[in-house]
């Protein structure tokens, strides 16, 4: 497929109608001004924002989760989305009123903010080896008797257990077991033994295990995914099965994305699938091609935009925005532009972004105001304050993203 | 240069002692939590930081604040340092007390924020094309008489005019003349019509021209930048040499960076040069190369790091880490990993660093710590809501990023 074509399905035609009108969730960390601010922007067209501008329209956004959960629950899994994608509470709480069984989160800092914003059933997918993070993970399932963590080593494994002793309380645990070589306890004999031996330490409980496959996730062409995908995992089914005859917890048994949402079914005992981008849809994953061998993954909707303003038309061929790397990073494929197949969008200057192109729909004045999709949506979710949510093109609420940052 | 040979140049001998103990300067939108989560950091050694944390080597960066002030006075030159690297009003205090004329911010909203943390004495470089943008910067002159803004085309220019006259005040400006064709009115009789134009609007008073060549920071080679930065400056140079028989204002002539703080003065009329990066350094500008033609840029010390912990040592000569695109960005070069020029340092994934390598100076366990070089400091800073400034190790403040993700 070519970036032409890819972004030839963005062009959307919107329509102008009165919005209902919803307050702002939590907001913590805000000033009163900024509150004020964000509040007077509560139904104006999403065009007169100032910008760059983060913003996920409403409708497609909920069919995306509605649609997620359905498809799923179809092939019996459950949902268990990732919030390191949106980190907002108010999506997180969608995605829990939608039937998903529970949210991950990458790091203790995310759990944390989640948490304080009402967000329970939290399973945090990634280990924590310092005393100071142990304690703060403690401290978590002290106040949430559905918080989950990860582990992957022996020591690790008995620090939790040490750390939960002095905090009175038996932590709940799954075991990441690797796929690939990033994280997790490598897929064999070591599995096994850490899961017995979390099964035996006293302030401990097994409830399974997490298999995160992330690079399958973006693999170009439905076959290749599914293939490259169900093999990645067969190593780690021999443990889950292993655990299951040993008579320990395969409660959980959990992975996947949205690239391979609609493979995890294949899995044996696979109980959920993290999905994460199904939500907003970016440039990276509208590349992989969908089931049917089509260029377009177009299982959902595209629903994140950032807004953009053209500062500079001075010069042939090339405009220059406002938004740069700050506002969409340098991930690959470049940011589209709604509307303009023929524009090729480069936001490798921090506060700039430069378009270029041969031919356009229109002329470009300074002031005009153009419609990005985002190369990669979870590193840009995480530059913003606040999402903008957007019905028929005007503002409906803004939602604090609840943990912006938490990369601790 | 190769980049073992630039990493083997941050291999730092440190040292630990007392620290002389500060308090956080301003800290707006923190809780109570987060504060007294900051103070309990105060003294502390940087390796018990949980990570991934942005830290900055006091020291250092006083002595890069001190001799940049005096490099630039030596040739007659101001600072008017630009806040877009820091986002952060400490830092624009020392600034501000070493001798700078002002400090600059990209965007109204940064602007915005570093003026209600103290920060007065600010230069606007980019453009306010729409007008909410306008008010906010007429709301912003109405606070300081010393805020001076950008303005590149004459339509704006009476927009600008208009708006002050509504606000009841005179605006000041300064004429942005291209460099390239990234932003800016292009050097030539246009820019001077905009120039006698800005004279005669009634509510805006002319304070000189900017010219910023983004492109010239970075070329590699003293001798190539420096003949490349003057080259390209030599139609804006004619614009500033016909204002001034024009009897326009040529107050301030101000572009230029850390890359090109040497070259400026060769500039007729240059007045103040807009350095940032020479705060921090970072591995884009170590390996520009230095006058005397050495292959690392060595006029400043390199100052700020992130702190990373190793989640993982299970795979032969890998080792994962907390620190991925999230901490870091998707900037080239790569981070550095300090103490370890055989690494090679990815971020590609969001949450995850995966460092590869074929020696190590030690054999590394899960859980310790490590200390990265950004690839390129300002939006790494933009990621981070606290700075710890370190001296000796230990943590003597935590500095609030004042204006981070204020890309509006």
């Amino acid at each position: 497929m070519t970036d032409s074509a890819s972004r030839r399905t963005f062009i959307a035609a919107t329509g102008m109608a009165a919005a209902h009108v919803w307050v702002p969730g939590t907001a913590r960390g805000y000033s009163a001004a900024e509150m004020r601010a964000m509040e007077e922007t509560i139904g104006v067209s999403k065009w007169e924002l100032d910008t760059p501008a983060l913003c996920v329209d409403l409708d497609a956004l909920e069919s995306n989760i509605t649609t997620m959960q359905a498809r799923l629950a179809a092939k019996g899994l459950g949902a268990r989305p990732h919030a390191k994608t949106h980190k907002s509470a108010d999506i997180a709480r969608k995605q829990l009123a939608a039937g998903a069984l529970g949210i991950c989160t990458s790091k203790v800092s995310e759990a944390e903010a989640l948490l304080a914003a009402g967000i329970d059933r939290i399973c945090m997918t990634t280990t924590n080896p310092s005393p100071s993070k142990i304690r703060r993970a403690m401290a978590l399932r002290a106040k949430s008797a559905h918080f989950i963590q990860a582990v992957d080593e022996e020591k690790n494994a008995r620090d939790l257990s040490d750390a939960a002793k002095a905090a009175g309380l038996t932590a709940d645990v799954v075991i990441d077991v690797a796929v690939g070589t990033r994280s997790g306890i490598p897929a064999g004999a070591g599995a096994i033994a850490l899961a017995e031996l979390v099964s035996r330490l006293p302030n401990l409980r097994l409830r399974g295990m997490l298999s995160y496959d992330g690079g399958a996730q973006h693999l170009t062409g439905f076959a290749t995914r599914r293939t490259t995908a169900l093999a990645n995992l067969e190593a780690n089914v021999r443990v889950y099965e292993t655990l299951k005859a040993k008579g320990l917890s395969t409660e959980i048994f959990s992975g996947g994305g949205t690239g391979t949402y609609n493979i995890q079914h294949e899995v044996p005992g696979f109980t959920d699938v993290q999905v994460g981008s199904y939500l907003f849809m970016d440039m990276q994953y509208l590349a992989i091609g969908n089931a049917a061998g089509g260029p377009v993954y177009d299982d959902f909707a595209r629903s994140l935009t950032v807004l953009a303003t053209v500062l500079n038309n001075r010069f042939p061929g090339r405009l220059t925005t406002d938004a740069g790397a700050k506002a969409l990073t340098l991930n690959v494929p470049r940011a589209g532009v709604v509307g303009e197949p023929g524009m090729d969008y480069n936001a490798g200057s921090d506060e700039f972004g430069v378009i270029t192109f041969s031919e356009a729909r229109k002329a470009y004045a300074i002031g005009d105001k153009l419609e990005l999709v985002a190369p990669h949506c979870d590193p840009v979710v995480n530059l913003y304050d606040q999402i903008y949510g957007i019905r028929k093109d005007r503002v409906e609420v803004v939602w604090p993203v609840t943990a912006r940052g938490k990369s601790q």
